[in-house]
C-alpha cells in the first residue's frame, strides 16, 4: 500500500544548465525572453555549443515544486521520466536526497534526459529553451493508481501538454484523485504553453477537473486572451468551475505579490523582500511549494500564500531554481508557520 | 605552429559535484574536513547516495586557474583528461567558452571523467572527495611541445603527482618549457598531498625545476614539516632552487591576505572583502589565476598578489569554483588594472 502523501506531482523531469547572457546573445539567438521555448536535439547542441559556462542543477518545474514543499515539511512524491544517463542519476538523486519519493521507471533507451538550457540575463530574468528527450516516455502506465489515491493534492504542470503521451497520464491522475476525493492542481507554466493549450486548460476548469490553479498574471492574461490584467483576474473570479465548486486561482505577480482568489474574492498577499535578483528561474514553482506546504499544515490561504512568497524569494536570490538554504528555519524566522 | 600563449595549465580534468553539509556529516563518512581525499568508484556511488542535492559545476584546481586567467585577459591554454562523456563535454565546454584553448583528446574508452564530491559546511570550508577516473589516463604524449614552447608560463598541480602517468607529462613540460626559456609554476596543491609526495615536490624545488611556487600557509607547513607558519615562511624565504636563481613564492593565508616571497624578502598583500563566505572551493585557485593574469599583463609581484586576492574573493561568494562576475571589471573598478 503507498504512504499517505501531502503531495503528488506529475512534471517533465528536467536537468537545467544555466549560464549567464547578455539581451544581444538571446536576439542573436532568436529566443523570446523570459519565456519556455521548445528545442529539438540538433538546435540543443548548437546552443550549448555557443552558450557560456553552465551551472548545472536539477530542474523541471513540478520537480522544483515538490522539492520545495518536501523541504517545507510536506510529505510528497514525483512522477516524471528519466533516462538511466548521468544527468537521469543527478536527477533522481537530487529529488530522493530531499525526501522526495520517486519510483518512476527510468527509460533504459530513446532520448537522453531532458534538459533545460536557461539564460540569465544581467537583471535576472531567466529564459529557457527545453530539449524534453525522456519526458517524451511519459505515459499513462507511468502514473500508479495507489500513489494517486494516497495524496491530497495531485499536482499537474501545464508544460505536461507538450510531450505527446504525458496528457493520458495527466488525465488519468485527474480521474483517480477525483475519484478518490483528493484534490487536483494545475499550474499554467508558461504564457506561449497556454497559447498552444488554451481550449484545452480552459475546458479543464471548466469541466471541474482543476481545483487549484496556479498561474502567473502574464499567463492568466494568456488564459483569458486579454492585455488587461484587471480583466483577467475577474475573468478568474467569475471562473465557476464543474460542478458548482468553487476553484482557488493563486495568481503570482513578481514583486506585486499574489492574488489569492475564491468564491468571488480577491485577497492580496505581499512579495517576500528580496535582497538581490540573481535568478528568477522557479520563483513561481516555490511559490506553489510553499502555498501546498502550507496548506498541507492546515494554513488558511493567505497565510499559506506568504509561505509561497518566502520560498519563492529564497531561489530568486541565487542561481538555480532549487532552494539553498534552509526553508524550514527561515519560514520560522519569520513566524510564518 | 602553436599560438603565444601567457599561461599553459596542466591539471586534472574534474566536474564538481557541490553539496551542503555539517559538520556531523563529514564525520559520520569519516572525511577529513577541509582536505582533499581520493576515492575509488565504488566510494564515490555509495557518498553520492547519502550526501544532499547537488550543484554540478567544472572544476579541477588547474583549470579553475586557467578560467580565471583567461577571464582576466590572459591568453590561456589547458591540458587535462576527460572521457568522452556528458560531463566530458561539460567540461570541455565550460573551458572553451571562457576562451581558454583546450586540444587534449578525450578518452574513448575507460573510466568516466573525473568527478570531486564537494561537501560545503556553513562555515563556507569546502571537503573534497576526488574519484580520479579518466585522469588517470593523461600521459606523456598528450603534452604537445609547441604548445609548451609558445607559453611563457607552464602552470602545474602538485595534484598530478596522483595519477601514476600524468607526473612523465609533469616532467616532460618542464623539460620543453625551460629549454624555451620560459617559467613552470607549481602549486602545491593540498597539505595531505603534500605529504603524499613531500621529498617530490622539495627536490623538484631545489633542482631547479620550479620558479613560481603557489602555496597555502597549511601546505608550506606541511611541505617543510613544520607546526609553525612562521618557520615554514622562513624556509621558504631562504629557499635558493636551483643554479642559482631566485624562486617566487605565493603564500596564501586565507583572511590574512597573502605574502609574496622574493630574494630573501617578504611583502605582504591583504585579503579582499568579502560579503559573505559561502563556499571557499578555488580560493586558491583564483588567487593563482589572478597573480598569473597580472604578471602578463606586466604588473609587480605584489599589485599582481592583489589581483589574485580579488579573484580569490569572487569565488567565496557563491557555490563553486569558477568566477560568476565579470572579474575584468570588477578589477577596474578596483582600479588594479
Amino acid at each position: 500500500m503507498s504512504q499517505p502523501l501531502d503531495l503528488l506531482v506529475l512534471g517533465n523531469a528536467i536537468v537545467d544548465l544555466i549560464a549567464h547572457a547578455d539581451d544581444a546573445f538571446l536576439a542573436d539567438q532568436g529566443v523570446a525572453k523570459g519565456a519556455m521555448q521548445l528545442i529539438d536535439e540538433a538546435r540543443a547542441e548548437a546552443l550549448f555549443s555557443v552558450m557560456g559556462p553552465a551551472t548545472v542543477v536539477s530542474g523541471g518545474s513540478g520537480a522544483n515544486t515538490a522539492v520545495g514543499a518536501a523541504l517545507l515539511g510536506a510529505k510528497t512524491g514525483f512522477v516524471g521520466k528519466v533516462r538511466d544517463d548521468e544527468l537521469g542519476r543527478l536527477f533522481s538523486h537530487d529529488l530522493k536526497a530531499t525526501g522526495v519519493s520517486f519510483e518512476t521507471a527510468p527509460a533504459a533507451e530513446g532520448p537522453a534526459t531532458a534538459r533545460c538550457f536557461i539564460l540569465v540575463t544581467p537583471d535576472g530574468e531567466r529564459t529557457m529553451n527545453t530539449y524534453l528527450g525522456a519526458c517524451q516516455k511519459l505515459s499513462f502506465d507511468d502514473v500508479d493508481e495507489a500513489a494517486v489515491r494516497a495524496a491530497r493534492v495531485t499536482y499537474l504542470e501545464g508544460y505536461l501538454w507538450d510531450p505527446p503521451a504525458a496528457k493520458d497520464a495527466f488525465r488519468k491522475a485527474v480521474g483517480i484523485a477525483h475519484g478518490a476525493g483528493n484534490a487536483v492542481a494545475l499550474t499554467l507554466s508558461d504564457a506561449f504553453c497556454v497559447d498552444r493549450y488554451r481550449d484545452e486548460f480552459l475546458g479543464l476548469i471548466r469541466e471541474g477537473s482543476i481545483d487549484i490553479l496556479f498561474a502567473n498574471i502574464g499567463e492568466l492574461q494568456s488564459l483569458y486572451s486579454t492585455d488587461d490584467p484587471d480583466k483577467a483576474i475577474a475573468a478568474l473570479r467569475d471562473e465557476r468551475g464543474g460542478h458548482g465548486k468553487h476553484l482557488l486561482g493563486l495568481v503570482t505577480r513578481s514583486a506585486d505579490g499574489a492574488l489569492v482568489v475564491r468564491g468571488g474574492e480577491v485577497r492580496s498577499v505581499e512579495a517576500s523582500p528580496v535582497r538581490e535578483v540573481v535568478d528568477t528561474t522557479g520563483a513561481g514553482d516555490l511559490f506553489a511549494a510553499g502555498f501546498l506546504a502550507g496548506h498541507a499544515r492546515g494554513l488558511d490561504y493567505v497565510a499559506s500564500a506568504r509561505l509561497g512568497a518566502l520560498a519563492a524569494a529564497e531561489v530568486i536570490e541565487h542561481i538555480g531554481a532549487r532552494p539553498q538554504r534552509d526553508l524550514l528555519a527561515l519560514a520560522r524566522e519569520q513566524r510564518l508557520i
